[in-house]
């Protein structure tokens, strides 16, 4: 299993279950601003979207989308429980799932990531951030998780919320999603795989300037 | 099972599959505008995040979120064969659902249908809308539907591209995307979903004019 990815990207969601799972994985560093993969070759030959993450099996076959990817991770290895096997809390995962992925990543954080989005699109997402943060605070207000337990659904919020931090969102607004943010990060799962990426992050961010 | 739904909003793809089940369901309107159900009470009270769709149970619980609210009535109603049950083919489902979701309704639609979006924000979307049409019409080049039969990602994306029609999108740009528009409107259960939605969103454009 390969899983191509960026740092500190929405990729680090799947590098986290995979630690969870204590899965043997191939990583493979990606440039998604030049579309290389870390040997120089064309990344869109990978994923013709040009996103990570993409899962690359022991087949070939690739899967993308954050959250395919992550309940294929979950569902290959169930002893780590990375989600419920079945029954409405299977959709309720798949909920907040989608609650991260289109209200959060998509909404809020890919505009305000981007250094060349127009002002009016930073405004916008902007304007959309304070209902979809206070709606996960209520939520997460007395619980320790998105579901009962650790799920898939948290390794993509964490990642997700660590871009507060590039994007002057002050987490110290919504107690319980701070609190939650906090208590993710003392996880060893998560320690690591924000450790480890940071690490390349700030690699790719000198190979950058130096280019 | 009740589904709150807004005329020829995202919901209309749960009452595509619905009617594809030929499940027996309630279907309440919501005036998403003013966060009213149709009954005159407050829709904040139902789903806090203040969007359609809305699956009630019949226990009273609720399930938001499109992919996760189409995949629970995929499974209720396994004789329709609208989710493959397992697989690699069920996270094919959800990568479909996920890009559909992501890429084009809240990346594209949402600010492109907004009458009170920045400029930017629909620049933004605009911008991002070429790359996704041409993945997804080189994807659909050779294909009847999204996966090898019909499925809830298809009710999905026949009801996000129905709104190129008042985003002045020209579908003809993409040959495979606009004939899989034409021929899933062919299918009954999308035609009898559209048809009469588009009779209540006139009713309610009507309404909404006369306020």
């Amino acid at each position: 299993m390969e899983l191509f990815f960026a740092p500190l990207a929405c990729s680090l969601a799947t590098r986290i279950a995979l630690y969870e799972a204590g899965a043997q994985a191939t990583f493979t560093q990606v440039d998604t601003r030049a579309k290389r993969v870390a040997d120089g070759s064309d990344f869109f030959a990978v994923n013709a979207m040009g996103q990570v993450p993409v899962l690359r099996g022991d087949d070939g076959a690739t899967l993308t989308e954050n959250p395919a990817v992550l309940q294929y991770v979950a569902d290959r290895f169930p002893a780590a429980r990375l989600a419920p096997a079945g029954g409405i809390e299977r959709y309720r995962l798949q909920q907040w799932l989608n609650f991260v992925t289109s209200e959060l990543h998509k909404v809020i954080f890919i505009p305000l990531l981007d250094p060349q989005a127009p002002e009016g699109a930073k405004d916008y997402a902007r304007a959309k951030l304070r209902a979809r943060f206070a709606y996960l605070d209520h939520h997460l207000t007395g619980r320790d998780y998105l579901l009962d337990g650790f799920s898939v659904a948290d390794a993509y919020l964490v990642t997700v919320l660590n871009w507060t931090r590039s994007t002057a969102v002050d987490l110290k607004q919504w107690p319980a999603i701070d609190a939650y943010f906090t208590r993710l990060h003392q996880r060893p799962s998560v320690a690591k795989a924000f450790t480890e990426e940071l690490d390349l992050y700030k690699e790719e961010q000198a190979r950058r300037s130096a280019a």
